[in-house]
């Protein structure tokens, strides 16, 4: 069994951090890199990538919506070609700086309110889609199953990455529970555990309204953001460990 | 005869501009285009990128210092690993722009300060040409002949296109008069056209101090924030035909 | 007869500029000035606010919603707290300015997005007309006559100074036809001229759709980004000193 | 015996933060609240304001260079006009938050490479003085005896507060310890905690060097970007008590 653990990294601007960059990167497998937009500034993605290569972690582009102050968590009335250029210009700088350390950028996933968007639009999730083809093929998109912006990256072409959000509440839909709802994201560590060892043995999670939904991925997403999230990682790949799994860049579905 | 034509293009922001960029782009045969950091935005150049494919102009990067309220024009107290950072970030984020029209990056030209603190230390030149060589070596480097810009690219292996500034004032030594100091830019579109008329004739420009300075070059640089630049361009586009040569994106030297 | 007649001033960032600040200042008798987060920047206020004060121009704030890119033209996605928040640092800012040149703050007018969002929700507009008054009583709201602002104004004990927009075309509810529409902006100088006559006159406008609205104002706006607006304002001035009127910071209704 | 204990309040960005300023906030007398061009922005401010006049502590400026990424420790190449419109603007939005809150603006206390910018050039300390002084002649200069930004504060006719740096090492000339230098922030917590104790007892400082250094000063600041800072003011808090005296703003030298 083998399990991709990534994180959202580099979500800093300046001084100010999010997350324990370096404690998650010695855990994760695969680190999702804020491009500038949200968070994340040039110099930090320069060491990002750079201990990324150390730590032989994969990277991907975690390209957002450009407010730095909403953290790129509030929708913005853009247009699509607006939206287009965001994206291939957020990858673009990724790929700049990965060029310099000889690293490949190889997936892309969406922050927040830009994923957000796509999701609630198949037409802007496609375009956004065919934008990422056309910069590089070969790039994975990260998503949840049967989401517009998994369809959209299949009709592109684009190989997908089933990810499993260990920390939010899933609706029996299959949708998250918003944040900002009462219990869209678990912050008891011991609790997100119990959920990644349940959904590692079973393939499922049981949703806000007690309902039993499988999932299928081999991709979980750490917030890096939830308080203690390195310790969070750890506890995963000690479960993964556990199990007989390991750690590495998941095989796409 | 052919002699490549090339402004910096691109360096607005949001609904601010500074040139008529569209009219330029119909004279022009190559375009630095701004990245973001001192001007431009991801919108401006996706219209910018699209625009250069439709009118067969060639593009390349404009990287400047991140300091839009300064457009680039002050020094800033950054480290050389942040300057490369930054270096990488401007020319990936175009290229990642460039992608979705199908338009290759062929060319990268440093931005005012950015410019000037690579020309004031040449190991900071160097290393930033060892950036672009990391990135494509391919990308030719736009330099005047000589500088310490040039001499980096020479020895990172990138080849060099060597402009000459119609609208700015030399001194006998090469280097450009300052900014700020008296005479600096030539405001007068007579004399600019007078200048390359010089320059073309003779492959020289008199200095602010009155000497002959030969001057290397096949690439003429209109600055694009001079009043009436897209005027000028016009007018050295004509001058050129009536010499008997073309525009057309110059063959390194 | 005293009319006022007021623009938007200091809209530029950085070295870029929207309209001819100083042209403009030159015949307008009050300035709504941008407080740096549509536009303008520390410099330009207070360059602005000292040729108000040589020029004789009574001086207001201009507030708008933080995002330069989009000129403050977009919704934002942002609690009524932050609105507040937003308002008050920014009348404060304009008051700091000021008083380094012994000038006066004496009113606040909504730029674009930041007022429309007023101008949707009456309770939004109610809390930053108590803002406001409780920064300061004496200032005076500029609001177009009936709007949830005008409203606001007046129950938290604001003065009201009402609007004509020269430039801009009207709905027979009284509201303007959003910008965008067909016909929205009235960019002929001509046609704007005849509108500043006919208003001067009748005290009345015709509405997009032909019908006759009277309009209660003797504040009239031109909008410094229409093309030609200083030629615009010297016209309208042109109007009002040959009806026998003067141009000067006007009473409030 | 009254000591004042003050911090930098506020000097978050969005969903960043450096330091526990609610922990903060209920141990010191006094908040240098940060303007929102270093760090801080309108929603932090007036969050942070809210929460001074619920905890009783005094407020003043903390105004810093536009350098969000530098966190305004970089020295900039601006004009003395620059920075004195930057003052007046940073000021200025303080003091609006704060007439919202029926609060009152205090003292200015100046932001890293802004301070070092005045104290290493008299003649733009002055100018800097004389805007203060102009925006509110009773606000109160905090500085480090003998300083340029205390002789200017008291030529400008501004009353003085002097500091005490318990977390800094300071030179035998009375200037710290450049930042970056070996030994210039003391991290310890129970080294600043004894050197608080000695300044108590004795009003000085044991310099880097071994000297014996007369600090005049009732009002110490604690940095709250050192780990702990919270912690770190509790423990002088405790201190001060101990010893009989009490925490307040202090009364001016």
């Amino acid at each position: 069994m083998k399990i991709d653990l990534n994180a959202d990294i580099g979500e800093g601007f300046g001084r100010w951090t999010v997350a324990n960059d370096d404690a998650l990167m010695k855990v994760i497998s695969s680190a999702n890199i804020a491009c500038g937009f949200h968070a994340g500034d040039h110099l930090i993605m320069d060491r990002v990538v750079k201990a990324a290569k150390e730590q032989g972690v994969s990277i991907g582009a975690h390209p957002g919506l450009p407010d730095r102050m909403g953290f790129g968590r509030r929708n913005m009335v853009v247009s699509p070609e607006e939206m287009e250029a965001m994206l291939a210009y957020q990858i673009g700088a990724l790929k700049g700086i990965a060029a310099r350390h000889d690293m490949r950028v190889g997936h892309v996933s969406y922050h927040a309110a830009f994923g957000n968007m796509a999701n609630a639009d198949q037409d802007l999730a496609d375009r956004l889609a065919r934008v990422i083809a056309k910069i590089d093929p070969e790039l994975v998109m990260l998503a949840m199953e049967g989401h517009p912006i998994d369809l959209a990256a299949r009709k592109a072409g684009l190989r997908v990455r089933y990810l499993f959000l260990a920390d939010r509440a899933y609706q029996s839909t299959g949708a998250l529970v918003p944040r900002g709802e009462e219990g869209a994201v678990i912050h008891d560590l011991d609790k997100v555990k119990e959920r990644v060892k349940n959904f590692l043995e079973t393939g499922s999670v049981t949703t806000i309204d007690g309902k039993i939904l499988p999932i299928k991925s081999r991709s979980i997403l750490v917030h890096s953001d939830t308080a203690g999230s390195d310790k969070l990682a750890e506890a995963i790949a000690t479960q993964v460990h556990a199990m007989g799994g390991r750690i590495a860049a998941a095989d796409t579905e």
